[in-house]
């Protein structure tokens, strides 16, 4: 079904594609096929309407409310994309009469979307079909649509539909009123609508031109319109051998955007900016705005983040470049008040908020590769510093208690409370994590110092990193419980990364990450006490800096983390090891994931020795040094045997790990499994949207895994090492702001700093100290930590 | 297309049925094969889901307003009807692979609809499909459906979903929240669903009983669910020669339903009664179920609204039974705080909001032939005072100014402010109606008039009637204005019935029928003077009538009414005879209506001489009693040469009046055309919904017009005159209570009174004066009024 590249020319590893058309994969190509720029996503629907398909165009940051009973979440806005085409009165859709020569595909490079194919009409007329379609990354407003027809057999006559419709919804809950509308010069027609909760104005504005071979059409459009709807309508005859041109080019604002000066704009300021660019984008014509964009996508996302891999399979190049497309896409780089959703700009799933996702698994690629995005990103957790007080009060905490789901920086928690109806019970679950899963307080001061050691950026620190490690410190202080009669400090009562185990005490991850995040704010404390008296002194009396020390103090040596018992293993909480193991092989590698939940209520799945992802794994990950090599081993081998990878989150973490571990035939095989979530044959997987997280997880099997870099105790290290099948993979990383180039082989690697520069890096635990251009031979015996 | 009658057996006439399928068609037959009870309307679209439908489950009286830039609205409300149906793996829709013997028919008697065929699926399986499909008139809150599958030629695997899906919206526009679910015994599925600013619970709740040959399927269903949805999915084998039979039984209740001690109920009471109610239905099962639904048409509708058409033409008496069937399908009998909506309940257009349609064009229906709905219909209208003086006190008058359009009665005005984008300035256009077409308020005046006399219900004119008809008269006393140059009493700036002139001047069916509602105050109050003395001086002390009595007298005989002119002509209002006349040719009897719109403005419309529907042909119709013949002839003539008939209230208007000047063949070609507005050929017209008045104006065409009854000052007249092709007519009507049926022919009527009844009447202007069957001769020449 799903092609994966062209293998030809220079085309060859740059193209998602799709050889046969099939309703049933709609969702997929919707989501995978994506366009966007980090201000809009826009699901690539075909422009003919399926039943089933999921027309989505998602403005970073536009949060809205539906009601009171509902989260705040990304709102659908208007669909421009969809066109009604008649053939000689009668609906056009590839579900009808014979298609030939059909090629859909997303030129990953040029960031342009091309759908052609030879049409055969159920009455026997012959028409070729080119869809094109790109946004724009230069004016980040603009979409633009062409179309091709052309008459092969015989004269037709086209009747075209093509407009704008506000009657898109969030899957059924519909966040806008319907504004006014006005046509200007008979052509652009603007559409106002207007979240109601949130009161963010839209101004979506299109523009359709058409020609049949190069002329305008007898007849011109007439515009009709319906609730939430305006169009054109075309009645248009092309003679055997004509083609008719269409160029829609459209246009979204809304009052959420940032001017240059960094306010809001007006709506009548948008209505009036959106209708001039739009002028302006129609005298360019949809080819000169494409090679526009594509040479953006050049200079800004190809020519920056440099990678390369000579592969047996010509798949894993493409699935690293589709990962670093999807991150771009789904980045709102333009705007620090704005973060990652889960599902990128590509979906309605899990409502655009942020998760963990993006510190723990798409921030490092941005440490490295783009240090101001990354920034852009903590910054927006540092404005929501705000929520995050608002939900320490709420839970009667103090500090920075993160939200488990954020949105708007000064929303708070924005986990929706009620999931599915248990098989069992029948009535509907509550959804803890909101509640209780905790941990994403200390991964985001663990993304903080992260950040810090491998760009340096004081500057980030001084105005915000600093501030957001101590802040979350000061949470765990007050969430720590004392338990009296071990005399020892617990955290009781949460979900860790392994969602499968509800209500836990003493959650190894929580417990671990949160003692690492009071350390680390003592330290940095400690740091800018030393270096920077005037903001220590500032934050100290802010936060209350001595307090916490002294808090810490007490407390610190009496935190429970829990270690590794008699046969080396971390207990994942305090009952994990307790409960029964069952036969996992019948919910493994399954089409669909949470299979269980056919079989077992939650509350039974609770008690049994199976995890959804990675729990202990992904802190062996994260604190690694913190364990002998045996203990690491013992429990990845333990672990990856109960661990059903239900989450996409999962798998990337296993992959590093396998390969440190010298698993490099598992280490492979976890990046296929982890590439396919989304890329994949399966045709529901990414109805939602991608998986943000996974796509972050690709490139960190690639440069963290297989390219073994990591940060340890402040200094970079490296341990490469290539899957069997590779015979060289090239990347830059970006290391206290100078680009490094590795290029890795399976026996040596070769480093290049840039002209003028001394860097210091560890090479398989071996110190290296080097300012040009320098080879060195790898070692060929198992894993990094062994 | 659509094929009006079976012409077989005992279901000639009964039976409206499409022997094609075409998804062009969705729509029209969504709306005319609906079905309904008056509590509940249900569009018929298909089990299986097609692109362009619209599936509306309406719920009378459930309005609710989106959002402050939208007017309150019937919301629609889930769907239970859909069925997700995949054969062998691939979707079931008859777009794909071959269908024979279709044939899709509403059989009007017992109000089932049924939908069979032969299909051969694209991998060549044969199968028989039944679906069958009921709204009952016993249980008011049930929905049931049957679906028979035979597998003819080989065993299929079939997959059902099958379920309760809140996604819907009215398009786009979402009323609901989405509610807790729950499923009780694993088999009855409940979701709640409330309006978002009418705060009204719905409770919706579902069964799937599924038997292949009679037994139970291997597997039993698995319950599903998503965002706004909650299924059952089945996946079931059928072997060659078995049955597969599904019974989906649900039901629709609400927090505004009333209980019999009056009040409205709370969400759990509806949950529990739901519950309970629907377990005895499956009890029941759906052939039972159906057979009780059908006796109750029986004897609550067909045995009511006895009328039967000996014709040539069979579609002819179709089309009376049909507009039977669809009136009480939309007639909330069963609430006397709910109106009958323009498009019924068969669909979303109008917003489910009553106009002068009802008064004008449904109630003699009811008043004639159900006294006790028209009453209930009209008491509707007696709490709406409560809106009716709020228009007025916003628009600085006195009295009940009643809104064009009602929704909920102490609504007030609910007419959307905005409508289409004007082609010539490009702005959208504002919807003078709600503000300035005010004839509503004494078109209702007159219906209680008319009411009154044809039912002699004195006990409704104590409780409401006097109070309307003197409320709305004070109305239009503060609504006239003094013209001191000409020292007379005008109304300015209205829109008249006919739309295509906004902002007249003495709209000549305004002006004489605020006169007439004035008047009629005047004899009224007299009247309960004489007859109620205490009544009358509570609603004297209430609204003040000594103070009305004396405005009255003063300005009454200043009132100008537009008299005809030296040509006989009735200026429709100050301008009209001054504007050029155009060839309206081009744009009468349009398969749209408004193509006008596509060449001129709405301004440059209100200046020729066009109008949309009857205006001064109403008036001759409504107080014909004050003019001469020759006036009515003159003006019909010259009106109906300039009215395109864009608005469906038109025609049986015209159509009256035309059996009344004798031209019989353009009378019966206009009930054809009324007729085919909804039962006809054209394909679009009746997507929104079916047309009411329209409907309602069928019946008044063949009784009101063919069989000539009218009452002239508070006496029964009759005056027959049979369509050419028309054998016999015979139909009951209620006078004072009293049952009289008429038995026309060509030549003769016979009369029949009750038994013991005397009653006296004007039979073709002669008084008849009877106690016994009569048998009368016809006079054969022209029409009644000549």
């Amino acid at each position: 079904m799903m092609k994966y590249d062209l293998g030809v020319g220079e085309f060859e590893n740059w193209v998602v594609a799709e050889t046969r058309f099939s309703t049933k994969y709609l969702g997929k190509a919707e989501s995978i096929m994506m366009l966007g720029n980090g201000y809009l996503g826009l699901r690539s629907a075909t422009d003919e309407p399926y039943l089933g398909e999921t027309r989505d165009l998602l403005v970073a940051g536009t949060f809205n409310k539906f009601n009171d009973d509902e989260v705040t979440e990304i709102p659908n806005a208007a669909d421009v994309t969809r066109l009604d085409i008649q053939i000689d009165g009668e609906r056009f859709s590839l579900e009808f009469g014979e298609t030939a020569e059909y090629f859909r595909s997303l030129n990953l490079k040029s960031a342009e979307l091309t759908r052609s194919f030879v049409w055969t009409s159920p009455r026997g007329k012959v028409l070729r079909f080119i869809f094109r379609r790109f946004v724009s990354m230069v004016d980040l407003h603009l979409i633009a649509c062409k179309v091709e027809v052309t008459a092969l057999n015989d004269a037709v006559e086209l009747i075209v539909d093509s407009g704008i419709d506000i009657r898109m919804t969030n899957s059924g809950s519909q966040h806008f009123s319907d504004g006014v509308r006005r046509i200007h010069d008979r052509s652009f027609i603007q559409q106002v609508q207007t979240t109601n909760e949130s009161k963010i104005d839209f101004v979506v504005s299109t523009h359709n031109l058409i020609l049949i071979d190069g002329r305008p059409p007898e007849a011109p459009g007439v515009m009709e319109m319906d609730r939430r709807k305006v169009w054109m309508h075309y009645l248009l005859t092309i003679e055997k051998g004509e083609t008719l041109r269409l160029e829609k080019l459209s246009s979204v604002w809304t009052t959420r955007d940032r001017t240059e000066s960094g306010v809001e704009p007006t709506l009548d300021q948008i209505k009036t900016d959106a209708l001039e660019h739009l002028r302006l984008s129609v005298g360019k014509g949809y080819d000169g705005l494409q090679a526009e964009s594509a040479a953006a996508w050049g200079s800004k996302v190809w020519g920056v983040y440099d990678i390369d891999v000579e592969a047996e399979r010509p798949f894993d190049l493409l699935a690293i470049r589709f990962a670093i497309y999807h991150i771009v896409c789904m980045t709102p780089s333009h705007d620090d008040r704005m973060g990652i959703a889960a599902k990128g700009l590509s979906g309605e799933g899990y409502k655009g908020h942020s998760f963990w996702d993006t510190e723990l698994f798409i921030l490092p690629f941005y440490s490295y590769s783009h240090p101001e995005v990354a920034r852009s990103l903590l910054t927006y957790r540092f404005r929501g510093l705000a929520g995050a007080h608002k939900k320490a009060a709420e839970n009667s905490y103090r500090g920075a208690m993160y939200p488990w789901e954020m949105a708007w920086p000064t929303d708070g928690e924005v986990t929706p409370v009620w999931g599915a109806v248990d098989v069992v019970t029948g009535k509907q679950t509550k959804i803890w994590s909101g509640f209780i899963e905790q941990h994403i307080t200390a991964d985001i001061a663990y993304a903080v110092s992260l950040f810090h050691q491998i760009t340096g950026d004081e500057q980030f620190m001084l105005d915000c990193g600093y501030e957001m490690i101590i802040d979350t410190a000061i949470f765990w202080l007050s969430r720590f419980e004392h338990n009296a009669e071990l005399d020892r400090y617990e955290i009781t009562n949460v979900v860790g990364p392994d969602e499968y185990k509800e209500h836990a005490d003493n959650n190894a991850f929580t417990n671990y990450m949160a003692k690492f995040n009071i350390e680390l704010a003592l330290a940095y404390a400690d740091r800018l006490q030393q270096q920077n008296l005037e903001r220590y002194d500032e934050l100290s009396s802010k936060l209350g800096i001595p307090a916490f020390r002294e808090e810490a103090a007490a407390k610190l040596t009496r935190i429970y983390i829990p270690l590794p018992n008699e046969e080396g293993l971390i207990p994942q909480d305090d009952k994990y090891l307790t409960y029964p193991s069952i036969d996992l092989a019948p919910y493994k590698n399954r089409e669909k994931v949470g299979m269980l939940f056919y079989e077992f209520s939650l509350d039974q799945v609770n008690r049994i020795q199976v995890s959804k992802q990675a729990d202990v794994v992904i802190l062996l990950y994260l604190l690694g040094y913190l364990f002998p090599p045996d203990v690491i081993r013992r429990n990845f081998d333990y672990y990856e045997a109960r661990t059903l990878h239900d989450s996409s989150l999962s798998l990337s973490t296993h992959a590093v790990m396998a390969n440190d571990l010298g698993y490099s035939d598992m280490a492979y095989e976890l990046f296929h499994q982890a590439a396919r979530i989304d890329l994949g044959e399966n045709m529901k997987s990414s109805d939602a949207g991608i998986h943000a997280a996974s796509i972050g997880g690709i490139w960190q099997i690639v440069v963290l895994g297989f390219g073994g870099v990591r940060v340890i105790d402040g200094e970079l290290t490296v341990h490469p090492r290539l899957p069997k099948g590779w015979k060289r993979l090239s990347f830059t990383i970006r290391w206290k702001g100078a680009p490094i180039v590795f290029d890795v082989t399976q026996d040596r690697v070769r480093v290049s700093p840039p002209e003028g520069t001394s860097i210091s890096f560890l090479l398989e635990r071996v110190r290296k100290q080097i300012d040009t251009v320098s080879v060195f031979a790898l070692a060929s015996q198992g894993g990094r930590v062994v």
